[in-house]
């Protein structure tokens, strides 16, 4: 694919995600002006030192004026309603993503403002537990998977395009489709994470040195931000509502194999787990 | 601590576990003898071939007699059983321990049976995912932890004097306190790996580039051995199953979090989450 240039790409939130893709867009020379647009100068000041953005701003107006792209990179509560805030302004080229976890409720939400049609969703699945504009990497998006869900045909493809050009391997998929690929594979498994390492609150401390690398990778994922988190689990409340209803059922089910001692049928559960759990190492 | 050397430690079983532990203790010279007693011979050539023993044999009453120690490194359904079988031919001396990941079950079990009170509960806190003869790693219980419990407390002793000069820290528990402990930090978070594996199965064959390393690590522990796990899980009900239901009751209460937006509550879950576990870095 011809590495076309974009004249202006405009992020909204410079932390790691928006940080990290301003910095590929310009090391990549993919964009000629990215305008990092933001709520303190002294952040956007560092963004800007960092190469991140080429331009810098508080004003909603100034940011996005022009811009080919708009990529919202907000806590995904954030993001509807940064939409229609900075609607009045986008030129009529102007197409609008995202980089939330959650499709279906922003997708759906913004449909009821966006009268040109702007927005596409976008879920680029990459990250680090080090947040902020001082964690950034160039090479964060390379080779990760982006999910573009929703959105008009012909500026879908374009924002698949802008996620290729970053490095990404592009999968479309229907909004709620994603929501609950992403609920199973990432949503829920971090609450169950949680609260495994909540109900071990008791033990854990007084017996530090009798924790073994099993239960540190089990609980990885629960060292991850409050703030975030909290509202992803209400931003896909259906379907991670549906994931807890279904562990409760297993679970029960489990416990009854284990008080009746059903040996033959633990071991094929395991043994379901333990090649289903393998063939994803290939 | 002096290196006092053991004439003869039997170990029963020669797996990972077992093999390991011979060639450790025969590098460190800790026992002149160190007899692997198993059912296959071609597997015990390998065992002695690989230094993890001095003498192999297929006859239990010569694999044990005049042995200092006897290790028993079999499934923890296994034990009670071979402890029964060479109870008959063991020396006065004798001290008998296992490598089970359960304690009460079995330390209450053999107590039955064990006329001259010499077994003595193990569980040294090491492993790999790799099994078997061929997998052996002479320093697998260097740095690692081991719990005693159970049995007479001046054999209990000699027991953690033997893992100490094998290289691991010692912790003496009781047996129930072991299990409700290990429960809560391997064989749970174990069950709730398979758990979440297998009633992802339907989405992961189908979006595997949707899978990262949150969903890996949460889920490693899922390809572990339905035979050992299996066993473990009935060995030790009580406490999985208390364990089961708490997780039920604090799943239930999540979901109403999340179903009527308490906000503040779920930031509040995964914080605490979040803490505890950056504890555990330190």
């Amino acid at each position: 694919m011809a590495k076309s240039k974009y004249s202006k790409v405009t992020i909204i939130g410079m932390g790691l995600m928006g940080g990290s893709l301003g910095r590929a867009l310009l090391k990549k020379k993919l964009a000629k002006n990215v305008t990092g647009l933001g709520r303190n100068m002294s952040r956007l000041k560092v963004a800007k030192k960092k190469g991140a953005a080429t331009h810098v701003t508080l004003d909603i107006e100034e940011g996005v004026k022009g811009a080919d792209i708009v990529v919202i990179s907000l806590p995904v509560m954030l993001i509807p309603s940064m939409f229609v805030q900075i609607q009045p302004f986008l030129d009529k080229k102007t197409i609008v993503t995202d980089m939330g976890s959650v499709k279906a409720s922003i997708v759906e939400t913004i449909k009821l403002f966006d009268r040109n049609r702007c927005f596409v969703g976008s879920h680029p699945m990459v990250g680090s537990e080090k947040t902020g504009i001082y964690n950034i990497k160039e090479r964060l998006y390379e080779g990760g998977v982006c999910i573009v869900a929703g959105g008009n045909k012909k500026k879908a493809s374009k924002i698949a395009a802008f996620w290729k050009k970053a490095g990404m391997k592009v999968i479309p998929m229907a909004p709620s489709k994603h929501d609950k690929l992403i609920s199973g594979v990432s949503h829920f498994p971090h609450l169950l994470s949680f609260m495994l390492i909540n109900t071990q609150a008791g033990t854990i401390n007084k017996n530090r040195s009798a924790i073994g690398p099993g239960f540190m990778d089990a609980t990885r994922i629960a060292a991850s931000g409050e703030d975030i988190w909290a509202e992803i689990m209400i931003a896909n409340k259906k379907e991670v509502i549906n994931n807890i209803k279904t562990a409760r059922e297993e679970l029960l089910k489990i416990k009854k194999m284990i008080a009746f001692n059903k040996m033959k049928g633990i071991k094929e559960y395991i043994r379901k787990a333990r090649i289903l759990r393998e063939s994803l190492e290939k």
